[in-house]
């Protein structure tokens, strides 16, 4: 998509959000929206802050990052009121902001003062955001019943939305290419964790979550967050989940490499990412999440009996049994937005034989998810299952020899469209 | 220093620790400690925390930053107890401790719950650290008077602090020369902030504060956050302000490098520097740190006339009517420790001459400080100068053509000694 078109696509964005916002506003009984920015707080008993990136909200209107202490009034029938913090400030740089057409579609106004500005006739005025940064200003503050109506306005992905996605795909898709590269050139985590800032040219305090990067036995730990400098004398596989951030929408994508000679290894990769396709063609409208995540299930037990890492007992009896919760612990994804795990993807509690699951809705177009399967070689895991009474049905050699290649997990971004689904990942070469 | 004496003087460091605490304690009128290493929060209305790096009084004793979730027990006449927490965790990696002589002189345990441990017979127990993370437990939360005497004892570094300080520099200053070689062969900020990295193995989440990275114009904004992916089409400054973390003891140094060709700055820088050197050497016990600011002043005020950037004034009234304030609006450093502004600077506000200086106090051994002159072209605080009675003094020409250059700041790290002083970026190499 071009430059202009996604422009274009974003006034028409502003003006969806506005139908939306005005609808919950009504529904809720308030005339007009204050929605505060936020700032980063300072590291407990310093003078420091933290790296700050936004506040859902304000993101889904403006998609500007970083921008601290800053305001968007929303009246029903009036353009969106934005007020910039833009202090005469030698200490910090103000963010560039190059003319764009939706400048147009909201009275952009450039503030020196972090406190609320002053409005006249609000009417009866809700105000959402961080309650340290709301200070004295009037209305209601963060209304339940509202922040969940708006919040539901974020499901639904706009053109606008979707475009920034795949964009925040094609851009991390180039990283993860890097950071394979790297990983195959002999490079450490700490330098493949500079391989893809280099490659994304995206710097770490600005990515959408930090980004996991595990070599051999660290590919078993979900959210492993450390860099190694050094490289293991045998480099055996790697596992990244790493993203971008454009205009405010992120990627989450992970790839698993295996290592020169790691045949076994290899295997079961090729074989999960089998199933990762299968998974992402379920998506379509209509489609129980919950049911994805099940098929995954049903997915992993086969892979295992194929592999020979597990035999005598069939699917039904590995699933029913926990045999491959143990191999694949989490969920099978979750919504994606401005935030990685963007809101409301459970309206209620998920299944208890999904328990760390992100995301139970019935999908509809518009929805972005994630589809992540993972296999993993987790000791906490299987050394239970290993020493109960399944543990003959196991191969422990076997899992004793790739448990030093940590695990599997390949996850793409995909969208649900009315025909079934656009996987933005795959599109973009990843 | 050898990491055997190092680890060595960790030991002792623990004890001096010990003593300086229970006398605290003594005089606060408490029989315990319990010191929460608090957590990161999550970002508001998200999943996602941010980036840990650690409390203050917690890495005094124990130097881990990024621990979360635990707890240090401080009582008079026995051994500290630290919990670490350590859980069953699929999700995250443990800390890996490597085997080290400071654990003799704790009782180290493992913990797997986030809460503190039960304690028996803490008697008269006081507890820091951030309210977040406290919860229910006993004892009265971050009494003011004993946090102060706590803050106070940070103040003057033992012998092991000074090492860890020396060895934050020495890991620095191969950053600083890597930065510098990569903005001489045309590397963009992004650029740099990677070569950064690369030559330090330091990944930015860990680094004690934000790297400030200016090409030209931006370094006149003081803490200037960005970092352009482009490098400008001529490349006539670099000014990085980076540190490093080394068990929890940061660096703080800042460097500027002229581009080619850029005489007229490169004096500048030079002079600065010859400027910097002077003040470094004042550095003695019983001087006061604001006679070191004010001495700031006087060169900068020298070194503006020597430049012909003003004329027509003596030194005096160019301090006193504050020509030397535009040039060089912030203090001439702080405390350097656990934290890179450490505690305690100001025990009083600091005198009107000196808004922004954060350390007021006479130097003692033992003391850490930066010193960090600067001189920029900033338009908004040069432009009412020049406008006003006294711009006919300036040179705009002069000026318009230095303002490219964005500003100079040259930053050491010194330690006060009993003779006088050691300056620790210089003896790094740096």
């Amino acid at each position: 998509m071009s430059e202009t078109d996604l422009l274009t696509l974003q006034v028409t964005h502003i003006r969806t959000l506005q139908q939306r916002y005005e609808q919950a506003l009504a529904e809720c009984g308030y005339d007009s929206l204050l929605i505060s920015s936020g700032a980063a707080p300072l590291r407990y008993g310093d003078d420091q802050a933290f790296e700050f990136q936004g506040y859902g909200p304000f993101l889904h209107w403006t998609g500007l990052t970083g921008q601290e202490h800053s305001w968007l009034l929303i009246r029903p029938g009036q353009a969106p009121v934005l007020w910039l913090y833009q202090p005469v400030d030698f200490w910090h740089a103000n963010l560039e902001l190059p003319e764009e057409p939706w400048h147009q579609a909201v009275e952009l106004r450039f503030s020196e003062q972090r406190e609320a500005p002053s409005m006249a006739r609000t009417g009866q005025l809700a105000v959402i955001g961080d309650p340290a940064f709301l200070g004295e200003v009037p209305g209601e503050h963060n209304p339940e019943a509202l922040r969940q109506a708006l919040d539901e306005t974020r499901v639904r992905k706009t053109p606008y939305e979707i475009a920034c996605l795949a964009r925040a795909n094609e851009l991390a898709v180039a990283g993860h290419a890097a950071a394979r590269d790297t990983f195959l050139a002999g490079g450490s985590e700490f330098d493949i964790n500079l391989a893809y800032q280099q490659a994304t040219r995206q710097p770490e305090a600005e990515a959408p979550y930090h980004s996991i990067i595990g070599v051999n036995e660290h590919a078993g730990t979900l959210h492993y967050q450390y860099y190694d400098t050094a490289a293991p004398a045998q480099a055996r596989s790697l596992l990244i989940d790493a993203g971008v951030r454009f205009r405010g929408y992120c990627s989450d994508i992970t790839r698993t490499t295996p290592g020169v000679g790691e045949g076994r290894f290899a295997a079961l990769v090729q074989g999960l990412e089998r199933l990762q396709h299968r998974l992402c063609d379920m998506v379509a409208p209509g489609v129980d999440y919950v049911a994805i995540h099940r098929k995954t299930h049903e997915g992993i037990a086969a892979l295992l009996s194929a592999a020979g890492l597990v035999s005598g007992l069939d699917d039904q009896a590995l699933v029913e049994q926990g045999v491959t919760r143990a191999f694949f612990p989490h969920g099978i994804g979750h919504f994606l937005g401005v935030q990685v795990h963007d809101v409301v993807g459970e309206r209620q509690p998920s299944p208890e034989d999904a328990p760390f699951l992100r995301l139970n809705r019935t999908l509809e177009a518009g929805m972005v998810v994630t589809i992540e399967p993972g296999l993993y070689f987790i000791p906490s895991l299987l050394e239970p299952l290993l020493d109960g009474p399944l543990g003959r049905h196991l191969d422990r050699d076997m899992i004793d020899e790739l448990r030093g290649c940590g695990g599997i997990r390949i996850e793409d971004n995909v969208v649900v469209t009315e025909a079934g689904s656009r996987n933005l990942t795959r599109e973009a070469g990843g």
